[in-house]
This record gives C-alpha cells, structure tokens and sequence, in this order.
C-alpha cells in the first residue's frame, strides 16, 4: 500500500547517502560494481526463476507481447547484465575531472571541475537489466539514484534490488544509496515528481509517461521521449549506401528510438532507386505508408497523412514521402521531428553541409544509420538514455552527463576590486 | 490589457526568428550590437528622460530606495551599457566550437558542437541596463529572447527593446529575435512559465519570483536563486587576510547574492582576530548577528537563530557564529547554505582540501573573497547571471552556457551492427 511518507523517508535516506556517495574514492565505487556481478553470478538460477515466474504471470494476463519479451532475462541477457558491471568499472571516473582552468588578471586560480549530479531519479518501464545498469552510471558518477520500473517487473526488480542493496552495504556504503519505488501506485509517480526531494529525474518512456511528467514536474527534468528520426536521400546519393542505410534504419532494431520513422526521397529516384527501397522493405516485412506519388509504385501502400508523419512506429513500418528539394526535406523535418537524430545520404558536400548546419536535432548524420546513434557505436560506452531534452544534456547520455561542475578557487587573500 | 492571444504570438514570431538567429554568421551578430550601440549612443538624452521620468515616479510612489536607485541609468551606467555591447561583440562566438571529435572503431566520424540553447526567456526585476545586456549574450548565443522585466522599468524598458529592435530590422534580422513582455500583469508571467513556448526560463529575482517558477513552470528553468554565502576562519588563517577578506565579501557590494551573509570562525580567534573583525565590520555600519559566545564580545550584538542564519539580508548585516572544528562548520553550511559561494580563509593545506572537496556549493573559494564569484572578475566576460541550478549551468553563467550541442556524424554508408 503506498503512503506518501514512505517515499519522503526514502527521499530522506537517498539525500543522506549522497552526502557519502558523492565523496567515495573511484577504487570504492568500482568494488561495489564488482561485488554486485559477482552476486548477481551466484544468484543467477534465484533471479531468473523469479523472473521466469513473472514472465508467465505476465503473458497469461495477456499484456502486450513485446513488453513481455522486454521483462525476460534471457541468459544472454543476465550475462550482459553482469558483463556491463564489468564495462561500467573500467570507464574512467568522471568526478573530480577538470573541464578547465585558468588564472584571472590578478592570478586567481580558478578550476571548473565534475562533482556529481546529486540524487537522481530515474523512471522506465519493463526491463528489469535497466535497474542493473542504471544503477552502475549513477554510482560510478557519485550520485544516489531513486528508481522506479515498471509494475509488471515488480518483483524482478525487487530482487535486484536488494543484491544492489547488498553490494553496496558489504562494501561500506549507505544502501539509500539506491532505492527502489516498491509501489504500483500512480500517485507514487506524481509524488515523486512533484515533491522537493530530487535534484533530476529522468523519464524513460512512452507518451503516457511524458505527459505525466509534463503534469507534475517539480524537480529538472532530462526527457527520453519519442524519436521519430528522418533520412533524406538526396538527389545525388550513392544508391547502394542509400538501400543499405535505409534498410538498416529501419529494420536492425525497429523497437528502439533511434530507428527512422520516415524516408524523404528526392523525386529524381522515382522510377530506378526508390521502387528497390519499397521492395527491400517489405521483403522485410515493413508496412508502407506513402506519399500519393509513392503510392503509384504498386499496391499495397498505405496512405501517410500528417497523423503517420507524426507516429513513432517503434516497429516494422514507416512513411515514404517524395519531395523535390532538400529545402522540402527541411521542411517536413521542421515540421514533424522530434529534434532526435536525422540523416541524410548525399555525394553532395553543399548539400551535407546545410543539412547538418540546418536540421536541430540532438544527432544531424552523412551518410550513416540513424541506428549509430548510441553510446556504445559512438564508443562511449554505457550510456543511461539519449535525451530528447535541449539543457543539461541532448543526445546519447553517458557518465559526464550524470556530473554538475563546481568551481574551485584559489586565491592569497584576493579581494574584489570596486 | 493582457491577452493570452498577444503571448501566444510573441511566442511563435519568436520561435519563427530562432530558425533564422540560429545560423546568423559571427559577423551579423557582431553587427547588430555595433548598431545598437551607435543608436543608443545617439539617442542618449531621449532615453535618459524617460527614464528619469519612470525614476521620479517610482519615488513619488514609495518605492523601495534600493529599487529606485537600480531602476536609474546613470551617466556612467549608460555608458557601460553601450561598453558592455562592445565587449560581447568583441568575445569569441560560442555557436559551432567544437566540444569533442573523435571516431569510432570503424571509422565513424563523430563530433560535438555547440550550438544556440533556443527560445530564451528572461525574467529579472528593476534594472533597466540588463535588457540590453541580456539581449546581446542571447543575440551572440544564436537565441531568440523573450524579456520580461520590473514593472516599475516598464517605459525604460520598451523604448531599450525598440531600438534593439531597431537594430535587428535594419540589420536585416526579424525583430521577432528579440521581444518583451510589455504587460505588468502576473497572470502574463504564469503563462509564460507554462505556455510550451520557451526552451528554458531564467528568472533572476527574489523569493516571491522563485515561489511562481517553482509553481507554474513547465519549462525547464535555470534558477538564479538566493546566495546565502558562508565564509569560514579556520584556526590557522592569516588574521590580516581574515580581515580583510571578510570586511570585502560583506561591504564591497552587499546587495548582491555573491556577498557573504554569515562568518563561521574558528572559536581560537574569540580574542584576537574576532573582535577586531566585529570592530571594523561595526566601522561600516553592519549589523552583527552573534552566536552567545560571540554576543560576549561586547553590547549591540543582536542574538543570531536559524532563522537569520536562513536569511539573504542583502545589506549590511551578517551573522556571526564561532565553530570548534572544521566539521562543525561544514555542517553548518550543509544545514543553512543555498549551495551558491563558499569561502575558507586557512593555512592548512588538509583543511583548504576538505573544504572544497566537501561543501556543494557552485563555487568553493580558498583565501578569496565570495564577491570575486562573477563572470568578469573570473575573465570570461559577461555573464547572464550567477546559476544556483544543478543541471546545465551551475555558478557564473556566460556565453557557453547559452548554448546546447549538438552531435554531427560522418560516415561512409556506415550501418548498425546486430
């Protein structure tokens, strides 16, 4: 039963342990990470039973597959899991990193430099291998992190939760140090939200999630909403990069917000490349909606409408639309994107150039899969999300975005001068 | 009158102008601001009677001193508003500089610049010279700026923003980059917070500001909130520098968030240095607040609780509490500070250490005065204000801080790997 003084003692406990974990030496955090995979190793049969359990209960409610699919820890899935533990203890700790220094006139020594984020609060839906990793970035940058999944992974969560809990406590370190929402409650979400208690949440999730953020939010928001992500194939492309770019786009993953939603095609493709896009995408199984001169490729084709231009698929279709100009492509990514990541295929450097000058998005690309845009394909390495929001951070998320800076100065008894 | 109708159109023209400031090139920002200050150069005398007038007014009202005295422009003032539009035309340009670039394993070449943060919206109180200033960091940024400034400045202000406005149309700019707020009514402040118009709001102002943003916005903020500044004598500070410290961080300008509000001592200095801190303090009209040892030191030292230690006197008063150890006086600040500036005066190098090592604040200072916390005595040049956010913008806040990135890849035909 959610009560609304259980979640301010937990925003208590996460203030009282950041006063501990943003001070912890990077050997500190590491082992905690360590100890955690090693937990995790053990307890694997454990974890994946209960798992499994709420797998079962979760199909036979008859909820959306795909987020049935997502709750499974699958083996290969637990093993990346702990690996990601691994992955998270070698990147290099970001808190205390200097991002710059100088000396002013009167030889003043100042340094900005990486402190952490402060309590974090983070809210996502059924993988319950999130809980895992999120919790790795928000320790290894120094903060204390409130999470809150989804009610379907309850239990799956809970139990990971408390081999964190575990970890954290062997090693020395507060366990408020991460805490878990353990009530279903919509109200909890509103709370949270809305109470004085973090100093950044982050919501990861559907439309739903987003306008219950846009509600409540008291607390700095750093947004994870849709990506509805654009290739313009220009009039000069290489047409076999431009089919293996589009393919790729669409079909490697269509579930995640870096797949394209919709493909701008200059016009002078019509009759040779375009028909082998629409043909290679549906030998793939993609649902085409069209523009009406896409249409006139053959049957099949669904009507797109400013309704589909604005749909965030998340799965195997997408709108193709013909268009006579990158200035036309510009247009309708202006008008329907959502500022995520767009790229274009073109020989023609001018053309590249005012793409990437004039598209904002978080990610503008040449030449490449709008699927690049991840932490890990950058080589950045873990990443907690790729932000949607303009402050803080934009685009794939990593452990610096997880930091704040302070300034350290130094002086001799320097004063201000009137 | 006020009309929901007439901010929903300042919004869109103001979101329309963004597209176009944000790819202005260096040189036709730099132009604008030259023009502005040649025609404010020009139109000097007009300007300076209407302002006289609205500065009459405000005292025949009772108006607060303090506020009228910020609402004038002075001789000087003026001019160093004209210097001021020199100065940021003369600061490097922030929009497309490189963060980072770097490639991938496969080659993929990524990079991240900088480019304009939006549609900025800026909510300050009485002076008149920050319309001027704020809108030349924005113009210089690539943002479009929504001002909405004091109410008793009303006069002064609209005739600053129509010569700003001036200088963009002749320029060859939409006048819509810069626009202002011209109703005193609340209600235009609550829609402004809360219309989806603005990318991020700056308020700097007072408690009754903070307690509307923390209601009503639904934009992100970077808050310019209170500084309740500490300054902490540890037991081996060099006494003159002590003095001379602490007398400059609480007289050299008091009505502004980086000067000091309350001394925390080491209680060795009970009977040298305290008292001839209380002495030449009192030399310039302080009013001391004293901790009961520290109301030992002699007659006319009001008792000091958590109340004035929870104050931002903003004047000439300060609180004064003698502390046992270098803990005690880091609890303190934990208990009472607004994470703004902090200060040690020591000559233990483990002590300056902790000390900025532990106290969360946006700028931690050793053997300096709070008051050198500020964009032009650090060297960067104008600052839009001091930022007591986490997220973003954290302590003095520039040209940089006005903008977001942006990611720009480069590839080949690259795709995503399964």
């Amino acid at each position: 039963m959610y009560e609304r003084k259980g979640l301010e003692d937990i925003l208590r406990d996460a203030r009282q342990s950041f006063y501990r974990t943003q001070v912890l030496k990077p050997r500190e955090k590491n082992a905690v990470l360590l100890r955690l995979s090693l937990l995790l190793q053990k307890e694997k049969d454990l974890v994946r039973h209960e798992n499994q359990k709420e797998y079962t209960k979760a199909l036979e409610k008859g909820l959306d597959p795909a987020l049935c699919d997502r709750l499974l820890l699958t083996e290969n899935r637990y093993a990346q899991m702990i690996q990601g533990l691994h992955d998270v203890a070698s990147l290099p700790d970001p808190v205390g990193r200097s991002v710059d220094r100088w000396t002013n006139a009167d030889g003043l020594l100042i340094e900005k430099v990486r402190v952490p984020l402060g309590v974090v609060g983070v809210i996502y839906e059924s993988r319950p291998n999130v809980t895992v990793e999120v919790f790795s970035l928000c320790l290894k940058a120094g903060c204390a992190v409130v999470l809150r999944g989804g009610s379907e992974a309850l239990s799956s969560n809970q139990i990971l939760v408390n081999m964190i809990k575990q970890a954290l406590s062997e090693e020395g370190i507060p366990e408020g140090a991460a805490s878990f929402l353990p009530w279903p409650d919509r109200q909890a979400v509103v709370d949270l939200l809305s109470m004085n208690g973090l100093d950044v949440v982050i919501p990861r999730g559907g439309a739903g999630l987003m306008k219950l953020v846009n509600e409540h939010a008291r607390v700095p928001v750093l947004k994870h909403d849709q990506g509805i992500c654009h290739i313009y194939v220009g009039a000069s492309a290489d047409p076999e990069k431009a089919l293996a770019v589009v393919v790729n786009a669409k079909t490697s993953r269509p579930s995640t917000c870096n797949a394209m939603e919709t493909l701008l095609v200059h016009s002078s493709h019509r009759q040779a490349l375009l028909p082998k896009i629409v043909d290679a995408l549906r030998e793939k199984e993609v649902l085409v909606y069209g523009c009406p001169e896409t249409r006139k490729l053959g049957e099949g084709i669904l009507p797109a409408s400013p309704d589909t231009y604005r749909t965030e698929f998340l799965s195997l279709a997408l709108n193709i639309r013909q268009v006579g100009s990158l200035d036309e492509a510009l247009m309708h990514i202006r008008e329907y994107g959502s500022g995520h990541t767009e790229a274009i295929v073109t020989r023609d450097l001018e053309e590249a150039d005012r793409f990437q000058l004039e598209v904002d998005s978080s990610c503008v690309m040449v030449n490449a899969s709008t699927r690049l845009h991840d932490g890990f394909a950058f080589g950045l390495g873990a990443e907690v999300g790729i932000s949607t929001s303009r402050v803080h951070a934009r685009g794939t998320m990593g452990l610096p975005e997880l930091t704040t800076t302070k300034y350290l100065v130094r002086g001799d008894g320097h004063l201000r001068k009137p």
